[in-house]
């Protein structure tokens, strides 16, 4: 029998069972339509309450959108973007980021999804110069679509060498609570205390149904976002069934529950992977992603049982997701089906 | 004590139960994301039962979403879109078709929300001009945004104009589901089959919590719709919970019903209002709105229990919505309400 | 023998003997590209002994582009644009304002192409409501498509009413320096000195091969200019061109020779056609452009003589441009073939 | 004395005298603007004596205008543009190319700015794919940025791969009059005739004072450029001069003798600087720049008095570019200045 969970993502899981409760005690009677209600005003509450009194927060429907959003908030269209080479934002929105806010991302290529000042720095060498996109914004991920995670203190650094330069640092933080979970800090060490101006806050990768958010640190940048998100086509009428669900991933430690579970069943896949002679772990498990080399040969057989993606096929490394509800009996029976792929090709 | 229901929109309303219930059971295990999932599969064979076998079906979050990505398959930046004055993607959409799509909106006034060949020619007079945005698009809302709605025939003799002059049929079908209730006839019959090239199809006003879908009658129209989707940052991850409610919306009549009863109860509220001397209906009740003159001094007495919107402020014209669950009992009781505020204004 | 001046557009002329020869003597060896180049070091020094020193200018190739740049580094794309129905950025720039700021033009009604406060107030109710653009910009023709004027004082009482509200008065000067020889006065006094935020100063309508300016009074306004300017597709490589026509036509005051011969030019054919019984000059000639109603039946005649454009159709207006070149010959040379076409038609 | 010419760029020098005389000559009494006008029409007629019978031209400001144009009348902004990592379209344009198509730019790195089928292959992995820009368009440029010379021949492979694929060739020629002269062949054997769809025909760095050309190969491309380049704001109102340019261009083999010039002095240069021990040629000398490693010491000081670029700031890679006017007592003098200054260093 076919198992009823993969680990080809994160978005492949469903609602969890107490934001599906939130969604339908949303369902009492009439709310005004586009963010007028109180759960809206909750839920800006519960992000105040973890994120500190002054951010702005507006609620939209995807990571696209809310990284697009948060971008256009901080750009003219000459300015660009840096990122590295692997961000969402360069390689899997369809170029949104570069139709909607006219700017030029400037890409690099990194060891483990990371950037870092190093890194950064000659991509400045364009600043003042007509002919070319004004660097303005870095954009990192947190954590990383390699499944890293950058410590408070690798985040501040980018941060302040930004301010000095009159830039801004954006954060697409759609596994965001994975990051917090894994360092055991609070979320707001590692964005709005690090000097994180702008968050994609993520909430349909950790349980949601439907729903992002844009943190914004600073409530100057927030001035015409309302703006924006209508402009943007995220606005949502029936706000109140996206903030009701964002309330409840924000109380009672549920967001920190979540992404715990998926850390843990992260490490628990790289570990088991790693006993097997031939199976390589290529990134630090630090959230919810292992990335491993598995033989090519038994990548066919292993996915037909368990839907994954092959993340860099020249190197024949696989991306494997945790999600709020794998469990160890999942994991476990993954890496059975793992090894006797491998028995079956005498690869063990 | 303050009634739980409004009449300010269709949009102020909750989840239909049976929506309700098709997200409940739709959360059962794991699900490919981005659509590529059997809820989303039968959502699309369900409106093709409704609308024909060859129309190619895109579900998006919201009905600017709809609007903008449906224009775009139609036109090139140097385009124009003709519409009415009234219509939402001239006066209620934050410019997202401009921005989006870079054409150029050619807007004329109307009576009744309503287009016609007549009013449509003179605006396609920049034709073949090089200093003109070329039109190439009339968008027409049904029902329309004035609650009056288009007869097959008048479609078809819109669609038929434009087709021999090569140009398309955009439907904003936010009430589309009013408009074929109001006639007492198919969808299909006042979309495709009068002509309709392209439909957003509203969801959201008829009982859904999010979801809006985008029709396309021509095939060849639909072919890089899902990369303008995604660009456009309208593809949810987990897409099989916005087509599980449209799976349900369209079966066993449910749309019919909702649509239905809500154009039931504007007819008894316009009834019910032009009885009182000294109100006057402005618009054909013919879908699920109401637009009447109602005596300037007593709206705010109104609108402090029942909220809805002043349409036209110098004429102290007002909309009254009605939705899915609206009640006769409501309607008399806002009647009521009305009545008693004239008399303490001294008007009866 | 047909004549070989025209009065459809002060375009149709050609290139002023002197802006020629400062095209001539400019081709002297080689210059650094991209306008670090000592004439156009002098072209803005010349700009600023007409507006003020503190002005930043940037050299575009036509007016499109400079309203377009101009606009943009005033707006973000939630914005709009308040404009008059006629104007240029309304009707004759093919959409670009929309496709390249992503912002909505607010166009209203005007009885001689001018705006003033009781005509822009309505188009601020927008103000704050998410689901509209936001209007931050008025547009205002100097002189107007209509051949009008604004005095220095109605100038101010725009200007001065938009700073009160944080917005910016933008002037399309294409014939700034018509109105100012109309007026009599310095092209400073109704631009900067009456508030004007942002001008586009028109070169070629009067006697340029090639070049328009955008002149920014406010230093902040330019910071991103030339970046915007390169995005723009306006950065001219070999720029010293472009600013050596502009250092000519400000230098010992050709602009205003210009203007000024336009200007009685025009002035002598209105008086001219008013005497000729049945035609009607509709707007007052301030500037270079005669407005007339002739009788249908002539036009076509005297069209085929001389060139010149129906401004409106269905009232038979005609729109007849001066330049300066024009010369009294040429007027009376045009009056009189208009007096014999009427007569052949047995009108006289 | 310092010399009046440069090697910093061909864009440095003036304006050719023949062409300056066709300027001259075209400023005879009224033209119709925009392009309605028999100098245009004698322009395209050259063109296509040139390039076939067929071709669509369009004429434009500058070569970003032309690149972007060309651009967007192949692609749709869901579309993606496949350049080598040095292209103009990718380095030197401000972004124009996203902000204006939409599309995402997919660089790749070449040894000697050339592209290729084995580097094109891997850019078309995301086809078929919803979340990625679709490739839908190659852009070569022709004489490279690295003044490298495509064949006929590899223009041609490029071409039959992409037309296979239903994706179009595109090609940067604003020194394709440089490439044809290198390869000793006519300009339509290298675009048209080997398959290119759509070419930039740069005039400013072979003699012009303005102008670029678009040429489309396929009339049913054409069949709304006139609409893309007015909203692209390229449309120039005295066209006359512009096109008058390029008429005189295309006339008794200018192109070509003031193409050969500047290539024939590039050799003479690269062979000078060649000789001297310790000077590098890096790059194949086929059109009219010599890629060069000079001594990091020595590059100042002939700077100072030979204005140039440093192209590869870490290896020490300079380029120098020759134009229609540079003289071999130029190169020789240059030459000997660089030699001087290795004296001075006791680098000889």
């Amino acid at each position: 029998m076919k198992p009823t969970k993969n680990f080809a993502s994160d978005n492949n899981a469903g609602i969890h069972p107490e934001i599906m409760k939130a969604i339908v005690e949303a369902n009492q009677g009439y709310a005004p339509a586009y963010g007028d209600d109180p759960y809206t005003q909750r839920a800006i509450a519960k992000f105040r309450e973890h994120f500190g009194s002054e951010v702005e927060v507006f609620f939209v429907f995807n990571g696209t959108g809310a990284n697009v959003l948060g971008l256009q908030a901080l750009t003219g269209s000459f300015n660009a973007v840096i990122a590295p080479e692997t961000a969402h934002i360069n390689c899997d929105e369809g170029g949104a980021p570069e139709k909607f806010t006219g700017c030029k991302l400037y890409t690099v290529p990194t060891k483990d999804g990371k950037l870092n000042v190093e890194l950064i720095k000659p991509l400045l060498d364009t600043i003042g110069n007509q002919h070319h996109n004004q660097p303005k914004v870095v954009s990192i991920t947190q954590s990383t679509e390699l499944g890293t995670v950058y410590t408070a203190e690798e985040v501040k650094v980018i941060a302040d060498f930004l301010h000095e330069r009159q830039m801004y640092l954006h954060m697409d933080g759609a596994r965001l609570a994975n990051a917090a979970a894994g360092l055991g800090c609070e979320m707001r060490k590692i964005t709005g205390d690090a000097g994180v101006d702008v968050l994609s806050f993520g909430g349909t990768k950790n349980g949601l149904m439907i729903g992002e958010a844009v943190v914004l640190f600073r409530p100057e940048l927030a001035k015409n976002f309302k703006y924006l998100r209508k402009q943007g086509m995220q606005l949502a009428s029936k706000l109140r069934f996206i903030s009701a669900q964002f309330e409840r991933l924000l109380t009672n430690g549920l967001w920190l529950r979540n992404a715990e579970n998926a850390n843990q069943m992260a490490r628990l896949l790289g570990a088991g992977l790693e006993k097997i002679p031939g199976i390589t772990i290529v990134q630090k498990v630090e959230a919810n992603g292992v990335f491993a080399v598995l033989p090519r040969e038994i990548i066919p057989a292993v996915q037909k049982i368990y839907p994954f993606y092959v993340w860099d096929e020249a190197n024949s490394v696989v991306r494997l997701m945790n999600s709020f509800d794998t469990t160890a009996e999942d994991v476990l029976a993954f890496v059975e089906t793992v090894r006797e792929a491998m028995l079956e090709k005498g690869l063990l």
